[in-house]
């Protein structure tokens, strides 16, 4: 497992890099070839854009149409190809879709800023998972919550003027002069680091921003405008900066799905779940024990524990075996695994003993090679699949710590497998199979796999140097995919250092998106913690390994289950299945007696024996969120039933005891969400 | 849980402080009044001996006396009593006993040694768990394994002389002045940090040493010598210093005990855990990972996972909540428990993030407490016991590792428990009841329990300052072992700091004796947390805490079962329960039914299919210690069933698979031992 955890609360805005044609007239009035998504292939001429070609298929899709994909890279559709390429048109329904109209709405509130509080200046305007932010300096401005309606409403305005926004390669010297005249340091500061050649303004309507892009064709496609908050942010996220004020927004093509959001929001405010955390007794945090490191009280550890069971079941039918490893090693191992110096400013700093340097573990792969490389290992060996819930401990900053979602402890459902080459398609193709297993458990209906590759002009930087090795493993990989009919997205240049990765996304039941876990193929550790089999021939192989973590970490998977359930987790899950209320003391004894059968039933219960009135006890009960509730009064006891009440479908009527604990334990043992 | 983990390889030696009474003729001829341990109370002459009250008792009982323990202390049993005492008369049978006569064993070998060798210098010669060893700086001489039979030799003539071990108080200068002309620096050294006025020297036969006691009476009881190996040592453990040589022995009352311990120690070998768990695939360790830090493989997986599925279920029942808490805290938690500074020499080193020091936890009371001090508790909620099974890592010296018995990395089979004073006798009468249970399933048949107390003199310095605390709770313990009839031992000042504790000591089928566990109260820890309850008068209090951890750690337990079972674990325990051994590839097929069927009543099964003779299987699978096996042939598979063969008791013939499979159910589920 890399240091894939993934970061799905900021996404940086990077300045840079784009393939800049200085000197489009070379190619004019050549033909070129583009190469859609099918497999098609059509000619254009040279100097052709991605939104022509969309009017050539169809107008309909031409009006949907955001940005494109450009071999692997995202352009403004109005951008001329002037070379043959892969295109891919991008809409609303792709993620860089989305994040370009973003990115340009944050374009169109620094425009609406601009209009209304002349003199701002302003400093970066990212796209981010939902929605964009702008910072900026106010100057002797003042923004407050309530000004922000107000500024809504101008960017509504701006949006109907349909403002194309337009592209400009500019030189650098040009670039400092308007930014001089302007009076805006900070892009200033933004252009020293800049080389000449690279950049580019955008401008729409009356304002133009130092940008890479790339843009959306123009502002009228933003119909439906929220400006959710007003934060400060240290200038280059350093607290001895001065502090900016950062706005913060979400736009959409169109109202309905705009309120949808919001609505979502709310839904997801009230589903927080540290709140629902807190209420109903999961985890803590501790300021003497540090931040990001939870402890788990004893409803959010039957939880984990309840996971376990159904990750070790599932493991051991798969063919696992379990190991146990120390949470710490020496450097040498780090050093060994290419960890260390790389990745040391995600890792714990080194603990110092007796001359040698200690690290608290970030990832277990390491200490499950050295478990596959004790004792010689044949063919008859593999595939070979070792799994342990094994805890690993990462360096955050503070300011990204958030609740279980961004934690310094991981306690993952990790495992390793090596395999032959042969194998391969099999064993990556049955993890596949875990993962839609558990969706269906845990009734995850959305989800998406986003396979990340290489890409070819880092080889031997960013990527161990074994193009072909990338080539086979990145087919396998896809045709897994595709065989098994799994959702799935390409991206280029993201892969782990050493294979192809797939990231995992799932929607919580109110249409939020997290990021599950990776799966991940090396072919490079092996080799460095010279890991062999002898092959049939009776020769050294390196195996293939797949990393994989289906359920994530308990931190983030608990948590998004917390928002997923909004606390009412199916009987299987909860911390108390069944809750006994007594109406009154008078029948403690028969409740007494109820308790000891559901405990030899292994059904997690308990009495609620408090002075209370039976309709407080429900209630209270409710708000615990506790699957069943058995009300005993005098019917009860004289008839020795149970009166049923289930979460979220209320009284179901008596049933004698044996019934409801057969038909509670039929619920259970099939992790039924019914 | 404080550094409890016991120590079982060496016992320091340490010369100090025996109150030495340097007037003894001012009390002579009063009458003292000796309490004797059934609490009756004899008067005496003062000047009298405990070997006197023994005489006074039976001359049978005096020849078996080797020291006395006087008011808590181990003396001389030929020391005056000069004040009323406390006495208990120590014989063989006494771990105390035994000690002092191991340490008279080392003067004897001294002896010898310089009869033999003169010149040699003597640095110091303590008791250690299973004999003796004496440091010496042999100057020109040599000695090998070799000359160990000469030493013995001489020794046992020595012995023969019957010389008594004279106890001499002497002065400082007198002592420097001994050691100066007989040219041993060594004891000079030893002199140096003494005080004139607690030096002893002890004389028997021609060898006069420095020591603070106590001996035996004289040499003639130790009838059975055997030095047992040649280490060297540098001298106070620095290896900058002088290699001196040290010789092991052990010594007996008579012959036959002798023969029985060297048989045990041969057995020992063969049982030799770290020889087991490799051969069994149990553990590893590796350079890179670091000293003390056993990865487990597959095989010792199955039994960590057996064992803690033992332990949740008998928490569960036992009323205990299970917590998952961090392996890492902030410096500020452990300045509140009062483990830094205090023990930091016993911790790895702080890890520094963000300005703060982060320690790996050596314990995993402290993050309990903060569970516990997480939302209100009223006396409702008590007893609150939590369990974990907490990773802790200490610092040990690399010298001391010893495969699994002395890690830095342990898994620990961990509990607190919080309870009122009045709930004490009942929680701590469970706990004991719970080791009781263990050690039926595991076969333990020799335990005992040592109850360690506070000193009353050290209040306020070793022990927290609340006598009357620890006078009411060493009672409580006290009679929950009397009435429960468990054996134990009081021990005074071992207490833990903030409390009684109990060490238990269990011994493996072979007689080899393991500390196993400890189990702790606390009555300081809850104030240093503030951790109170809202008792029935609605004022806050302090709760009580249990420390506890019965099956100790996986690390020492797992090394301890390697022994006990010789490897051959019981079918519940066992890594691979049954193993499956077609006669050639034609019962292959039948073999995977067989197979298909022990897995779906979940018993760990594996075929035997590699091309081998069915003697050669049986051969190998018995090396591996596999519980049971199953022979499948022409005969087995036309009437289908199959041949078992059982550990131990060899061919148990053709059975049913049903009935094969149900037996073994049975007996894995009772997790029985027969």
């Amino acid at each position: 497992m890399d240091f894939g955890e993934p970061k799905i609360f900021l996404i940086y805005f990077s300045l840079a890099k784009t393939s800049l044609n200085l000197h489009p007239e070379k190619d004019y009035k050549r033909m070129i070839k583009i190469t859609l998504p099918d497999g098609s292939v059509k000619e254009y001429a040279s100097g052709v854009t991605a939104m022509d070609i969309a009017k050539s298929i169809s107008e309909g899709l031409a009006r949907k149409v955001l940005a494109a994909n450009i071999n692997g890279e995202v352009w403004d559709a109005t951008r001329p190809l002037e070379k043959d390429a892969n295109l891919k048109l991008l809409t609303w329904d792709d993620a860089d879709g989305k994040s370009t109209f973003w990115h340009s709405s944050a374009h169109l509130l620094a425009e609406a800023v601009e209009a209304i509080y002349p003199g701002v200046k302003f400093w970066v305007g990212p796209p981010i998972e939902n929605g964009f932010y702008y910072d900026m300096d106010l100057g002797s401005h003042t923004i407050t919550e309530e000004s922000l309606a107000q500024l809504e409403e101008k960017m509504g305005e701006l949006a109907k003027q349909n403002n194309i926004y337009l592209r400009k390669p500019i030189s650098k010297s040009d670039a400092i002069n308007y930014f001089t005249q302007k009076g805006d340091e900070y892009k200033l500061d933004l252009l020293s680091g800049l080389q000449d050649g690279e950049i580019t303004f955008y401008t729409q309507g009356n304002f133009t921003d130092l940008c890479r892009g790339p843009h959306i064709p123009s502002t009228g496609s933003i119909k439906a405008i929220k400006l959710t908050n007003i934060a400060g942010a240290y200038w280059k996220g350093d607290e001895k900066n001065k502090q900016l004020t950062r706005i913060y927004g979400v736009t959409f093509p169109n109202q309905k799905e705009l309120d949808a959001h919001l609505a979502m929001l709310e839904e997801a405010k009230k589903r927080d779940h540290r709140k629902l955390g807190k209420e109903l007794g999961i985890f803590t945090m501790d300021d003497d024990v540090g931040q990001g490191l939870p402890l788990w009280l004893p409803n959010g550890t039957v939880i984990i524990e309840e996971l376990e069971k159904l990750a070790k079941k599932s493991e051991l039918d798969a063919g696992y075996k379990r190991v146990v490893t120390p949470h710490i090693a020496k450097e040498s191992m780090y050093l060994t695994s290419g960890h260390l110096p790389y990745y040391a400013d995600s890792m714990f700093p080194p603990m110092e003993l007796d001359g040698t340097k200690y690290y608290l573990r970030a990832m277990n792969c390491p200490h499950h090679h050295k478990v596959f490389g004790t004792g010689q290992k044949s063919y008859k060996d593999l595939p070979y699949r070792i799994a342990e819930y094994g805890t690993c401990y990462r360096y955050e900053q503070s300011g990204e710590l958030f609740g279980l979602m961004r934690v310094r402890c991981l306690h993952m459902n990790d495992a390793h497998i090596y395999c032959s080459r042969e194998q391969f398609p099999d064993e990556f193709r049955a993890v596949n199979e875990l993962y839609l297993k558990y969706f269906k458990i845990f009734g995850i209906e959305k989800y998406v796999m986003r396979l990340s590759l290489h890409d070819p002009e880092k080889l031997g930087q960013k990527y161990i140097n074994e193009p072909q090795l990338w080539l086979e493993t990145e087919e396998l990989v896809r045709n897994v995919l595709i065989e098994s009919n799994i959702p799935f997205v390409e991206v280029k240049g993201e892969g782990a250092f050493y294979g192809p990765k797939i990231d995992v996304q799932i929607w919580s039941a109110i249409g939020r998106e997290f990021t599950l876990a990776t799966n991940q193929v090396d072919f490079a550790q092996g080799k460095r913690f010279n890991l062999t089999y002898t092959n049939q021939q009776n020769e050294p192989e390196t195996p293939l390994i797949i990393h994989r973590a289906p359920l994530g970490t308990h931190e983030r998977f608990i948590g998004f289950l917390l928002e997923h359930y909004g606390g009412k987790f199916p009987a299987w899950l909860a911390p108390v299945q069944v809750k006994i209320l007594p109406i009154s003391d008078k029948f403690m004894e028969y409740a007494n007696s109820v308790l000891q059968t559901l405990k030899k039933a292994d059904i997690r219960a308990e009495i609620d024996d408090r002075h209370e009135k039976i309709g407080r006890k429900i209630r209270d009960n409710e708000l615990m969120k506790v699957p069943y509730m058995l009300v005993l009064g005098e019917k009860e006891m004289v008839g020795n039933v149970v009166s049923v009440r289930k979460q979220g479908k209320g009284d179901l009527g008596a049933l004698s005891l044996d019934e409801f604990v057969n038909q509670l334990k039929e619920e259970i043992s099939t992790r039924s969400s019914e």
